[in-house]
């Protein structure tokens, strides 16, 4: 499977092959091999990615040096250290590819230009933060209302292809349970 | 303390007072007592609200007839079900006044009709939702790295008003605790 930009947005909002060319000339295509950094803690974060093909991980490292997966990011999705990226600030996560991964790279700089250039490019990315936040508040729920064998399912059955490609210490982290109890609950 | 809309609006955009008035004449004003409620579950969702004056809680019953609060709105804050207000779909959580409450109400037509009417105000829109964005991964951050005492910690350092305002059964649900572990960590 290998995701198509055009495409993408036009689920949200029609563009001309003019408008198209426009938006296309915002981002640069990047490939990385499986396990390299996109974004490393500390430094400053210059894109947000949409992945055209791959597999990332968004990690944040807490004060014990354990790894916690914040998200993870396959084909058709956006990811970055999204608060540094808007903020320009220093990055407090880390992305790694999980896969060797292609992505298209946008900068801030030209994230503002296509928002100021392109109504139609400030209403796609007015839905894709309107609905990411949505997402973030029903996981909020989940983590409040449901015990972890629970929440095992609920993943399995949004993304039954994420269980496929990655390991189950990893679906551990994303879930917040040790691997000794996400094995039990596989089993 | 009284919020205002304009004074909120132009913390991230500058308005001159014809598009203040345009702004304006897309909400109307209400007031609601302690205890009522402006959403309940299963209703449509025709508002979106700003809150002028009061607070409110935003609650998700789940199968169990338990109450999780997801979220506080109090002075300058938005809140609605917003999954149902931006789908148009039934309401699955309930929005109710912990205190005597005024809010300013956006309908989704008024919204869509400001948001096609004044570039501006889908800017604004854009970073409201890019931050409550921002906000509810901190959240999900603070949910897998954190224990309860840290989760307390955090939001008493956030929100030390909210501690006046509101009970610890409130506190407790919204942190996902039990009121007896509560009441172990705030003494």
């Amino acid at each position: 499977m290998q995701a198509n930009l055009r495409e993408h947005i036009e689920k949200i909002i029609p563009l001309t092959d003019d408008e198209f060319a426009f938006v296309n000339s915002h981002f640069s295509s990047r490939k990385f091999k499986k396990h390299q950094f996109l974004i490393q803690e500390g430094d400053p974060v210059k894109y947000s990615y949409f992945v055209i093909s791959g597999l990332l991980k968004l990690v944040y490292t807490d004060g014990n040096a354990k790894e916690h997966i914040v998200s993870f990011a396959m084909e058709d999705w956006w990811e970055s250290d999204y608060y540094a990226f808007f903020t320009q600030s220093e990055a407090t996560m880390s992305l790694q590819c999980l896969e060797d991964t292609e992505v298209l790279c946008c900068s801030f700089e030209d994230y503002q230009k296509l928002c100021n250039g392109l109504q139609k490019m400030e209403r796609f990315f007015l839905e894709k933060a309107t609905f990411g936040f949505l997402g973030s508040q029903r996981r909020i729920i989940s983590w409040q209302t449901s015990n972890s064998k629970e929440r095992y399912e609920q993943l399995l059955k949004q993304y039954p292809s994420l269980f496929q490609r990655v390991s189950k210490s990893l679906i551990a982290s994303y879930l917040g349970v040790s691997r000794e109890t996400l094995s039990r609950l596989s089993s």
